[in-house]
């Protein structure tokens, strides 16, 4: 298939890109660079050994979406694009409606006015709010999420919804992620946070190669086996396969819409965490403990039964892999794509 | 105040024109007229003693949108504009959430360009979804609709939540709305649906008025007293109050958001309704029953407390003051405003 890739130069992106051109498609990337290096494109070259054509703007310009689609032909498209710092989300939330909503419009806009009916969306594990009993199923409802960030998760999740239902010819895949972390065997490419990280994995790793002095873990009277946060990680190879799978089941599939839990299944508190990044460096690493996060659930993870099932996919990385792959990364490109 | 009402020539929209420039505020109207009337103007000119002027365009327009928050001063806004057809947007949701959500993401972001601080939304009841207990509550969480109508009234309250939330200067208020009936007393102003009516009231009027054969009640097996629905219906001339009273409150509020039901607190069936309106024509209007149609509550009524002391407002007709009003405005305008 011929896939458009949006926000292609991201961090799930980047290495979903890598999937799809080793499973056989061609691949376009969008990506408006706002959150991205142009550098990794050429990582990506390096590793796929192809010339990937990127075009550069952001899809909430609704002239140049609909020029691309009318000057390329695509099967498919693989939704990334958007904001996604869920603090500064409730700092500029109209931003954060804005880009998301409307990049998402003018792209099944032009999807629809182009005939491209295959559609897959990042959406979050957030969607399932602070309610919802562990693990996390797919046919939980109602749907809601604590920051702006989130509920443009499950707005979108809303919209595509709705408009799938209403056009017989379209088919989407809602891809719930859980929380993804590691990096490409390679070590070329990785994650690559602007700022102060809002993630666990790529601040212990900023730590590890001492750009950060020490990790503050967000509260340790948390009612989990050591206190922290748990959490479902997931390798970005296990999470990008599941985008190929889901790609390749949406070219069969009658439902309109699929909503599938990418996530191992398995919860890793911070501190277990923490201590699988001492194993991969080879020493401690410093870190205090501050108070709670607003609006953190102390567990969460995913019943990844539907896609096992359903994608013949499953995750085969452990924590361990996650965190030699991400150190591999971060000690080869401290700095990130810009050395 | 000077007031720049969006969809001011619509049905509750230009009720709330007339209560405005009566409580002494200069209105602006801006209204696309895609389901309104030109000719409701020189009604609302006639009925106010004044000249109102009137931008016709779309607010998706945000070159246009900018340009009159440029050109002029406003006070506050009072955002009524927007498509609000249940049964449509089910058919076209992107045109739905595109529509409703733009118009919104431009109205905003030219208010905060240009220091206006006040908005006063119309919201609705469906955002209590199917599982709220009656009466509805302002507090009832998490807001969910069965229709895509209703997801964008849900998407733009949390919208504007968040953005009031983030700037220390917004008031919001967001109306939620129950039934609205009736018309002016004068009989000049009224609802004047496009196509077959999707409510009830407007139907009923035009099976009194001959422009239909016979009125059909969706379901009379629901668990009520007489087997049809009960919603809460509330003059158009009550609500326009609400909103009167929701703007004067806005401008002293320390609140960021404020919700507030306007209803009575007072379910009525359908059957309930249609003899009332048989009174006030003076004769029995044809019926049949069909079946249940899909996503009608069987009961739906508000919990009015909160408007009710924080407003000092409360609704003051009854059922038989709606159904005069509405068959005045109907008989003397059989078609409408388009006569």
């Amino acid at each position: 298939m011929r896939v458009l890739v949006s926000g292609g130069a991201g961090y799930i992106g980047s290495h979903t890109v890598v999937q799809l051109v080793a499973a056989g498609h061609d691949v376009v990337i969008v990506d408006s660079f706002a959150n991205s290096k142009p550098a990794v494109i050429g990582r990506l070259e390096a590793l796929t050994g192809r010339h990937l054509p990127v075009h550069a703007f952001d899809l909430t310009d609704r002239d140049k979406t609909e020029r691309l689609f009318a000057d390329e032909a695509f099967d498919a498209v693989i939704h990334f694009a958007g904001l996604k710092a869920v603090g500064e989300s409730a700092q500029i939330p109209l931003e954060y409606y804005e880009n998301n909503l409307d990049s998402t419009f003018s792209l099944v806009r032009a999807m629809r006015r182009h005939g491209v009916n295959l559609l897959v969306f990042s959406s979050s594990a957030t969607v399932y709010g602070e309610h919802a009993p562990l693990p996390y199923r797919e046919d939980y409802a109602p749907l809601q999420s604590s920051s702006p960030y989130g509920r443009t998760k499950v707005m979108i999740e809303h919209v595509l919804s709705d408009v799938a239902a209403a056009d017989p010819q379209m088919r989407v895949a809602l891809l719930r992620y859980f929380n993804p972390v590691g990096a490409h065997a390679s070590g070329t490419i990785g994650e690559d946070p602007q700022g102060i990280p809002n993630n666990l994995m790529p601040f212990i790793a900023q730590v590890a190669v001492g750009r950060r002095d020490k990790l503050t873990v967000f509260g340790d009277d948390y009612p989990t086996a050591d206190g922290t946060c748990e959490r479902d990680y997931i390798h970005v190879e296990d999470l990008a396969a599941g985008h190929v799978a889901a790609l390749n089941k949406l070219a069969s599939t009658q439902e309109p819409v699929s909503i599938w839990n990418l996530g191992t299944g398995q919860g890793t508190s911070v501190m277990e965490m923490l201590h699988a990044f001492e194993r991969a460096v080879g020493r401690e690493l410093p870190y205090d403990v501050g108070p709670r996060r607003a609006g953190d659930q102390p567990q969460s993870w995913a019943d990844p039964a539907k896609a096992n099932a359903e994608l013949g996919w499953q995750t085969c990385k452990t924590i361990d892999d996650m965190c030699a792959d991400t150190w591999r990364w971060q000690s080869a490109n401290p700095t990130g794509y810009e050395g």
